[in-house]
């Protein structure tokens, strides 16, 4: 058998995929499966028994990444070829995002085990921990870049203000194992990973596959308007310095200021806070965080630069202070050239339309690319929804880019 | 010894004030001393304390007001004068805001005592219960004028969600009690509030004495701006539907719409959220709660209406819905006229400069003033503080209002 006979079984692949949303299904639809959570847990647990089940064996590193390994018998030792995505989601999540690159590379570990397909190299599929962030961004395949140190590793704490030591342990894991994760350069051969687009870009455009040609940076950063706290009641309209003034001509401006820097750039405020908080109290600080996104990493500092002064004008307009804070900025990943071009030649192979497109959202895949040549390959996201549990993909589009995946990783396996 | 003799112990009134700035004292320099707390409990227990040692009675109604009488031994039975305030702050409150009305009070019901002026009728200093709305907006105060039935009762719950029911139980008081506080107009011959501006208005006209004409109505309500939760990376700036935009754009407008209404209208957004609330989403949901003001009922109405209006502009320009929901509306209280007229010579007589002034702020007086001819006197708060560790009068203006509270009760309980 060759890889260019090779196709999934999509009725498996579905099932699987419908199984794992049971893991954190909400009443909305959604599911709520952050890492470390019992839903979590319970899907670690389901998955090994369908390896198993399968014939394939499942092992854990020390921070919770997963590697299940298809062998190649005549090639034990070579660098492998790695697939995959992540189990954990945001809360109230979608059913696709991460759990559709896990159970691609599932279904493609099964089907290469099944096909006997004679690899020069191992497959493993890769089920990263933590994707969503919820002790840090990107967990699991930040490890495999580089280790965290044991002081790191005790700082790190959830969304809920728990130890990321605590959760290790409660899972009866290796605290110090969590220390050792790193994988050296040139021990993976490359890394695939399918995903859904998460924007609205190929359902737009009605292309099939996206092939992604890098990820955008991305730069996080707070800002703090002060002004004066003063009574609701007693203090003229005129006399106030009410920092949501300033905040809030700010925030309705943020799509001219990011206008002003390029078509790709984009600029959110997610979370708002006031001190002090009463109802009948003129606040005095507002705390906006920030994430700003482009394609380049000259952009996103351009355009942190921009949001800065635009806080700064409003800030003035309004009399009061401001003040950025910034959190980080990580460097847009461009992904591997020879990787994209075997993405669109298997994929027009298939009769599949494809286009190259950016990534507007993170992905381990931004990490995999500092270890091993990478690529990505996106399928429609209806409406461009995602993170939410509106999000949804075509169980025909789920096919096709599951066999995109599997032909392209087939092909990384025997060349 | 005749009323116009009458002076307050200057130092011995600011001693008292010093000493209730230590219970619920913070390192701020202000004071957190909310109702049925610790720190409000021990005050009260320091205040008993205070009263016996001078020889004067206290008593608790079943809400937690309490009375403390200064008798007129040929008229026992006349309707009394009241004259108190409130020892309740809000969190990180300041040390004069109703802690000077209820010690110049004490300060008055001493002096009255100690001068033994043939009194027409009894004088009580009054403190009402939670007048910061811990658990209800001007708790006590509103429990005189109609008791609180079981029911209603049962549902009140304070900031921090703890029940009123249980907070008075385990103050040892009756639940029953609670429900039996009302008493019958005509019961007051007059009430008289000394309290501080919490305004500016004194201090930038160099006016020692205010006499509050009205109290301020007041209304409460909330806009939830709804748009649509998309990923912060992926959705394209143009593509979004993002509340907060909306949300920006009305409170960046607040100065403009309450101008529209009367140069004494005030609208205030002290409480913001958005909905899920992560970095990396933008929100679905914006809510605000609003706060808005005016002199006359009409006024607060087409405030009610202009804001809400603004509100839907701001929403249909950026995409969005809005939503306005009104909490209540509480109306101007007028006050007495002829106590205003008794204050105003009663200042002028110390002479001392006054104006007659509006009060922004909500006040017990507001139900007072449905029970009885009721009169309020204000000072200057430094720069206008207040509901801060920053509120601020000098000893000098606590003595000047003081002294115009003691002759201005002692002409009404002589007269």
């Amino acid at each position: 058998m060759s890889a260019d006979g090779l196709s999934v079984d999509g009725a498996r692949l579905r099932q699987t995929l419908e199984t794992l949303a049971t893991f954190g299904a909400e009443p909305s639809g959604g599911v709520s499966r952050t890492s470390f959570s019992p839903a979590d847990t319970a899907a670690r647990a389901w998955l090994r028994d369908q390896c198993e089940a399968s014939g394939l064996r499942l092992r854990t590193d020390g921070i919770g990444n997963v590697f299940v390994t298809v062998p190649a018998p005549d090639a034990p030792d070579s660098a492998p070829v790695w697939t995959g995505s992540h189990l954990d989601s945001v809360p109230d999540g979608g059913r696709f995002d991460g759990a559709l690159g896990s159970m691609a590379a599932l279904e493609v570990a099964r089907r290469l085990a099944e096909s006997r397909l004679p690899l020069r190299r191992p497959v493993e599929m890769v089920v990263f921990a933590d994707e969503e962030g919820c002790y840090h961004h990107l967990l699991g395949s930040t490890a495999l870049v580089r280790s965290y140190g044991p002081d790191e590793l005790e700082r790190l704490r959830g969304r809920d203000g728990d130890r990321l030591v605590d959760a290790l342990r409660s899972a009866g894991r290796d605290v110090g194992a969590a220390t050792r994760t790193a994988v050296a350069p040139g021990s993976v051969h490359a890394f695939v990973e399918l995903h859904i687009e998460q924007g609205a870009v190929l359902e737009s455009a009605g292309v099939d596959i996206g092939v992604v040609t890098s990820i955008v940076g991305m730069g996080g950063g707070s800002l703090e308007f002060t002004g004066r706290a003063d009574h609701a009641g007693t203090t003229p309209m005129t006399m106030r310095r009410d920092p949501l003034r300033g905040a809030g001509a700010f925030l309705a401006g943020l799509p001219d200021v990011t206008a002003s820097i390029s078509d790709t750039a984009v600029a959110t405020c997610g979370i708002i806070a006031v001190e002090p908080g009463g109802a009948n109290v003129v606040p005095s600080v507002a705390r906006l965080q920030l994430d700003f996104r482009d394609v380049r990493r000259s952009s996103i500092e351009a355009l942190e630069q921009a949001l800065a002064d635009a806080a700064r004008r409003a800030a003035a307009a309004h009399g009061l202070e401001v003040r950025y804070t910034r959190d980080s900025i990580t460097d847009p990943a461009p992904l591997d050239p020879r990787v994209q071009d075997l993405i669109e030649s298997v994929a027009s192979a298939l009769g599949r339309t494809t286009m190259r497109l950016p990534s507007g959202a993170g992905h381990d895949s931004q990490n995999l690319s500092r270890l091993a040549p990478t690529g990505m390959i996106f399928i429609p996201s209806t409406g461009g929804r995602s993170h939410s549990p509106a999000e949804h993909s075509s169980w025909e589009d789920v096919e096709r880019g599951a066999d995109v995946l599997l032909r392209t990783v087939a092909a990384l396996a025997t060349e």
